[in-house]
This record gives structure tokens, sequence and C-alpha cells, in this order.
């Protein structure tokens, strides 16, 4: 290759100045992440299971799950191995006892009262309550909650995937706090 | 129900502060959002009709394709309808040409010189592309491009799914574009 001043420049233009780096190392976290996911019984397990895959690779280590769903390891793949999953009856008693032990609950939905998404300044102890893909939130466990934040929307159709908006909302959250500290 | 102030405090303790609304409208939109997806011929359709429905929700009105995948309307939703998809048989023809209309080429990737999405400042007129499942985005389309973004992964897998990274980053351009006035 004629790096000479001549010939740099065309050269240059024939190469991309970007060389992947696929599936570099994750970035160090010093602690554990203190976001905790709670899901209800979901519809379906694949969405369950892209939640699971999404939180692992946000840093999360502990998730909430209603009724005993089968994660999907070719979904969710070595997250499963990573996050926590603690399996509830219901999630009321273990959201009650995480709000004890100093947790904010933030539930993604749209309410009465519910805040932007993008505006919302998340606690680094918060508990993420996703809804159920055609029910959301239940009434027992909405009114447990903290806050409610909405994703907004500028189209059809009017509401995101549930693990699509459970994948922006840990985003914003890791947008925030980083790597946590 | 009794509202007098002896029942208030513990009416209101057993009800929701949140009543639910789902499916709002979304979001006036002044004009046609100025954001463009190009996604090369993916892996699964499924993937695909995933980022259709994000797009249609984040307001996008054109997507360019590389093939001829079927979208799958269970998935994609009415955003079938609202996304205009022009499918190509390569991308760098039409990148040029968007390009030469002023558009600006992000791509989402893990590259050497990849910026952090949380850091990087979206243009109005973009055309965000993403990359194969398994291969990335290719070194045809990587030389096109202006920019590479990439999303901050604290734990395993070391990437996510490419329809969970395509719908953070169109999260984070309309989250600094909002309704794209």
């Amino acid at each position: 290759m004629n790096w000479s001043a001549g010939g740099a420049c065309s050269t240059l233009d024939r190469m991309s100045s970007f060389v992947h780096q696929r599936h570099k190392s994750p970035l160090d976290q010093p602690g554990a992440r203190e976001l905790v996911l709670a899901c209800p019984p979901m519809r379906s397990n694949v969405n369950l299971s892209r939640i699971v895959r999404t939180a692992g690779c946000c840093g999360v280590q502990r998730m909430i799950v209603g009724g005993k769903p089968k994660i999907d390891r070719k979904v969710a793949r070595d997250a499963i191995d990573q996050v926590q999953i603690d399996f509830h009856r219901t999630l009321p008693p273990v959201l009650r006892k995480l709000k004890a032990d100093g947790y904010e609950l933030v539930g993604l939905e749209q309410t009465t009262g519910s805040q932007c998404l993008c505006d919302f300044r998340f606690k680094l102890r918060t508990v993420m309550v996703i809804g159920h893909e055609r029910l959301g939130i239940t009434e027992d466990v909405l009114k447990l909650l903290d806050h409610v934040v909405e994703i907004p929307v500028y189209g059809v159709p009017h509401s995101h995937n549930a693990a699509t908006a459970a994948a922006m909302a840990m985003y914003e959250y890791c947008r925030q706090h980083g790597t946590g500290v």
C-alpha cells in the first residue's frame, strides 16, 4: 500500500475508517447494578426471554418474574446465567419488600400522571416494572408504584412491543447511571 | 365513595393514583420525521418486522431494506401501512444518493472510532444504518458512513439483539429531536 502523499488520499477514499470490533468486552461495572426488573406473567415467553437478554447486556443482576415461565436460552443467550431470576406467584409481596429495602418502584405504562421516560430521573435503586403485553400493569401492582413512565409514541401502532419498551427504558436508566457509581 | 375529610385518606390508600390510558393517540408531528432506517438483508424477518413496528411508533416514514424480505404483519402491526419500505438489491447506491441529499449516514456497530450512542448528537436528517445479526455492517456500507455509534454493554451477552439495538438508537434519536421540529 502506498502511503506517499500523492497516493494516501485516494487510497483512504477506498478504505473504511471504521473497522469491526464486534462483541467487545463489556464495560467494567465496579458494583452490582442496582436496577431490578419486575415482569408479571407475560403472554409470550419470547418477549420475556428478550427482556432477559437485554437485562444481561445492561448489567442487571436480578429479575422478579411472575409465574414459572420457561426462559428460552436461544433468545436470552448467556444472560440466563448472569441474571438471577426469582419466580413469584404474585408480584405485590416482593415489590412491597423491595420498597421497604429502599427501592423506588417505577412502572412502564401509559396512565394518568405518567411522566415521559425522556424527562424522568431514575434513582439508582429502582425496580422497573413491566406490564403484560395486552393488559399492562395490573391494578394491584399499579397502586404500589411510586412513579409511572411512558415512552412517547409518534405514529402507529400506538404502543411499543413490551420487550422493546423495556429495552428503551433500560437504555435510559443506563444512559443516566452508566456503570452505576 | 366517601370523599369527606375523614374518609378520603384511607380511601386513597386503597386506590391507585395511576389509571390506565393505554394506546393513547400519538404525539402530533408537524412534519415528516427526517430519520430514515436502512437495513441490510437480515437473517431474521422477525427482527426486521420488529424494527418496522418500532419505526412506526417512532414516526419514521421511510425505510431502505436490502433484498426482498417478507414483513410479518403480525409483528409489524399497522406500522407496515405507515412506513414506506423501499427494497433495494444492495444498499450502497441508495445510501450514496441519500448522502448527496444531505443525510448523515450513521451506522450502529462496534468499530474502531465508534462513538457512544449516549453522547452522540444526531442530525435531524439522518440515515440510521443497522447491521446484519451475525455479520454486522458490511465493508461496502461501512466505508460510506459518516459516523458509527455503539451501545454500551455492561454484561453478557456482549451484544444486543439487532432489533433491540435499533430500538434503543431510535429512542435516542427521538429523545433528542422529539416531534422533529
